[in-house]
């Protein structure tokens, strides 16, 4: 029973919505978690005007809303203060009990917002760190590959590293390798030197890949991208797949993954998680993917928790 | 005797030149190296068009060359493939001489572009490293310094770290701190947390120097600067120099500074010789400063190396 107050007979069908950045997607799932239909759209957060979240989600899921026994849970950048309405980070370790008692409820009982998670470094300023969307999405995969306990690898414009054990998210770090690789490529003097059209080549990943794990100088190893363009020492169109394995390499050099741990899961795209896979392997470090349907998962996990909705009175 | 082929009686004064990627630095100097006159503009080698440095160099200097007994030294990227002429680099180890040789003369015996130096890392790729201009500051920073042996760091867009043994450049490596500091602090999500108008705090600076000595992970320090600012834990006008202690702190955290090497030798503006300055204070490293005037010290130390300017009808 997802919701405490559904005492509907009929069982409860879910719109899973998962509003990032740069894009929308969201879900029709039946009450057994199956995705009935998928919908995605070019209109991220940063699209929305400010007090324009309601009506463009009122465009894009209206239809599958108006069914009166649907629910939604919408993960991601929606609940950041750029977002639909700031739902508060809930503090790690968590499980999925706690991030249900963190929901933001944006219609009592029918549709919440899915707050981001939050950490503490063991350093001396205690830094914070913050995730907003990838938490369902772990909590999805470790659904998926039936673990509760792994070490997680999200990759993108900021990877996250995550640790789990007993199915809660206890700590986490995220890196800013994708965010700068775009930055290098296309805005520095790196720029000038690689071709951005060339295709993927994972040789030349490798060993890029390799370099990082001799030094740890990265802002250093960087240049090489420049010098060994310069020199033609390597084809303008191999140089970004160079560049990848400098940042992705050193990205993995700080990671103490043990091997007692399992697997290391992947969650992302394919063409990440294609060079996360590559990458580990030649550290010799085993991995198991996962694509966008840890989202699915992942919020229908949560529903299926069971939490209480706020009666419709509540604030 | 700076040119062999100079005969006259009276001693040859000089016109010294800097042509950096975005400015254009000259000096007129005496027949000992004393600086009678100075000039910059904002005229850079890409503010060039191709074809047009002789009719900029004319624009800004003839009136000093006009005298016909007056040399010009031209040192930066006016000697790389997208300035004046390509001089080709001289490989380390070099001194004085090897650079002297390596002039490649636009007038001969008259005018001449100082060329770069290039080096290659000991590391699987050899990879090469290349710079322009540092080398005529280097050699000019020793001779202020009456050293012939010493650890330098050149800090700026992309930092020089210099190892110079008897009066030689042995090798160095470049760092791109300064254009990765820009890259973030305008460009990346950093961009919307800090406050670039905030003035440098030398406190603020060293936690994030005392930081990047904890931790090898640049890419994920970096992102503190993310969260300090979202949690409102550090002013905005701050984070610019917690960014610059970071990324330097790093930059210092990969070198093996001896302290039997004597006091490492800061060359740069006076912004960021204070920076650097300040870290290795912070590190128990002692550093000595020098400025604009190394420049034209390593021009004139070169011209006064005496070396052979081919004769006119060389092509």
């Amino acid at each position: 029973m997802p919701f405490e107050h559904n005492n509907a007979a009929q069982p409860t069908e879910w719109v899973m919505v998962d509003w990032g950045t740069s894009s929308l997607r969201g879900a029709l799932l039946n009450a057994q978690g199956e995705v009935l239909q998928e919908r995605a759209f070019a209109q991220g957060i940063l699209s929305v005007p400010a007090g324009g979240f309601a009506k463009v989600f009122a465009e894009r899921f209206g239809d599958w809303m108006s069914q009166s026994q649907r629910r939604c849970l919408i993960s991601g950048m929606a609940g950041s203060r750029q977002g639909w309405q700031e739902a508060t980070y809930c503090p790690c370790p968590a499980g999925l009990a706690e991030l249900g008692q963190h929901l933001l409820w944006l219609q009592p009982g029918r549709i919440a917002l899915v707050p981001g998670l939050s950490c503490v470094a063991q350093d001396a300023l205690h830094t914070p760190d913050v995730m907003r969307g990838e938490e369902v999405q772990i909590w999805g995969a470790l659904q998926l590959a039936k673990r509760d306990s792994a070490t997680l690898v999200l990759p993108g414009t900021h990877s996250k590293w995550v640790q789990v054990k007993d199915a809660r998210i206890t700590g986490f770090n995220t890196y800013m390798t994708g965010e700068i690789f775009a930055l290098l490529s296309q805005h520095s003097i790196l720029a000038k030197t690689l071709d951005l059209n060339g295709a993927f080549e994972a040789e030349i990943f490798l060993q890029g890949i390799a370099h990082s794990q001799q030094s740890s100088r990265l802002l250093h190893s960087l240049f090489a991208v420049r010098t060994l363009g310069l020199f033609e020492r390597m084809r303008a169109a191999a140089l970004p797949s160079y560049l990848s394995g400098l940042l992705i390499g050193d990205e993995l050099r700080s990671q103490a993954v043990s091997a007692d741990a399992g697997p290391v899961m992947v969650i992302g795209s394919e063409a990440l998680t294609l060079r996360y896979t590559l990458a580990l392997q030649h550290l010799n470090i085993a991995s198991q993917s996962f694509g966008a349907q840890a989202t699915w998962a992942g919020l229908f996990a949560l529903a299926s928790k069971g939490f209480a909705a706020p009666s419709t009175d509540t604030p």
